[in-house]
């Protein structure tokens, strides 16, 4: 490929949040919310390769430099080493999100990286096709290409990863009444840690009953019968593991739950607990809640609500962004 | 509960077989089929209790007489110890499917009985509330009450059991071109043995791999995407299990998805095999190309090839039924 010229580029995306496995659909599901988010910023350099130029925001502190050990830039590199593009680009991350937060925080950055990337050399690729570099930044930060983040982050919507290796991703209506608590309790738990602490075996029962909860849950959201989703968001395979390594945990669920939540967990390996709500006023009510019981424990948090989002990775501003043939 | 009186009564009702499991659903999956089907017709009595007046048809040969040990008997004994009322019912049998064979045998009689003994009572309840007591009476037959034939024998179509206790079923439709592939080796493989053999725990990624076929093929009947339910029929938990309990198993597997089958499996514990097919004609040649392994292996065979049978038990015949107030 050769780049044909021009002006200069930056192009800025957003990749969302995610809500990872959903409480029934442990390492298959996972759904993105219309915030939080990060941004990134990307220009593109003469130099091959890739370079990270700045991390800024709230959560900025602690991220490595380094491109090779940052989402961004392990995506971005993957995903210029695929295509051939000889010309190298800088990044710029801007961090609204807490990191180990099970928000998917580290999959919003590649995702947002990429989609920016991949508009500033002219779009080559689909967003299904820049999903696998997503994956190979996961693997940096989580020691594991799990899409249940990436995938909805990148694509939008509830997305239902049945398979990695190949990837197999379907995305499926949300139905349009429901809204997301996200609430993040500021007490830090290793992502990796919560997921070394899993059994690699389960009891068949268990397996059977888990099942049962997602494909309830896919059924609810098919008849738009959002009892049933907000029933069917049961875990007996992650939670009771990750439950206690969570401060307040049960407390704040039995909170969302008498404040008039659907269902509640946890998002993706925690801390954050995510709520299912029938529309924005109930959600506002759940997550203040929710807040309550953190608080009175003496633990700040942030809290945000928000509607499913259908668009995934977008691009939020760009100057002079050009072709590359 | 009085009974108002009337004339003579007789009321016969059908039940359909069922795919259980669908592969990729063990013990949440089951599907009813228009054929085979067991018939039950019964009469009024005036001793309390039940009767088993007769069994007949091609398979009627090693039924227990008994009504406390067969299905459609401790059923619809249940049935009257629930509803109070005082009258007695008769039962004759007409068994069409073969017994021990995957494709729900003690369900569907279990069901046409319940359906017929609630119509010629005056129909005092619905089939999800008649639901509990074939499950009484899968209890009798297999040693274990789980939905995934009676459910969708009584109600029809595609049964999602997401629980048995408390009992919480969801019918989805299944797209209109779907055909199904029923064959029933002559071979002897016994349900509870089938059962037994299955461990008590599972690997956390085979219940992961399951729980993304499971939900896949949920997605692909929501989309009408039939390729996508098609390849889902995977089943890392059962079939390993299970398919090495039947003869031929691979091969018949292998000569379905080589005639043009979507995908094949084993129907509930085996031995008999089905498939997905897309369309009737492409269902009789995969039926065709199953039939052949076995012939060719010395062993018998039944086939049956139908739609999805989307309403469940119904009533076949009835004279003088009447009122119970």
């Amino acid at each position: 490929m050769g780049y044909n010229g021009g002006m200069t580029k930056i192009v800025r995306a957003y990749a969302p949040a995610t809500i990872g496995n959903v409480s029934c659909g442990f390492d298959v599901f996972g759904l993105a919310v219309e915030r939080p988010g990060d941004e990134v910023e990307v220009t593109l350099r003469d130099e091959p390769g890739v370079v990270m130029l700045g991390i800024e925001g709230e959560f900025a502190r602690s991220l490595p430099m380094e491109a090779s050990k940052n989402t961004a830039g392990v995506a971005v590199s993957a995903f210029l080493a695929h295509t051939g593009i000889e010309r190298g680009i800088g990044i710029r991350l801007f961090k609204h999100m807490p990191l180990g937060s099970g928000m998917g925080s580290s999959a919003a950055s590649a995702c947002a990286a990429l989609w920016a990337a991949n508009r500033i050399v002219g779009s080559p690729l689909t967003k299904e096709a820049l999903l696998p570099f997503a994956l190979q930044a996961e693997e940096v930060a989580c020691g594991a290409g799990h899409a249940d983040n990436a995938a909805p982050s990148l694509l939008g919507g509830f997305v239902l990863v049945r398979r990695t290796t190949p990837l197999d991703v379907v995305r499926l209506p949300v139905p349009e009444q429901v809204y997301w608590v996200l609430i993040h309790p500021d007490v830090v738990v290793n992502t990796a840690e919560a997921r070394r602490r899993m059994k690699s075996e389960i009891r068949l029962s268990d397996a059977v009953a888990q099942m049962g909860n997602a494909t309830s849950f896919l059924a609810g959201m098919l008849k738009g019968d959002i009892r049933r989703m907000g029933d069917s968001l049961e875990d007996v395979i992650a939670e009771p593991v990750r439950g206690p390594m969570i401060p307040c945990f049960d407390t704040a669920r039995q909170a969302a739950l008498a404040a008039g939540a659907l269902g509640c967990g946890i998002s993706g390996s925690g801390p954050s607990l995510f709520a299912m709500a029938d529309g924005e006023v109930a959600a506002e009510t759940i997550g203040a809640s929710m807040g309550t019981v953190f608080s009175e424990a003496g633990i700040g948090w942030q809290l945000y609500v928000s509607k499913t989002n259908s668009e995934g990775a977008r691009i939020v501003f760009e100057e002079g962004a050009d072709e590359i043939l």
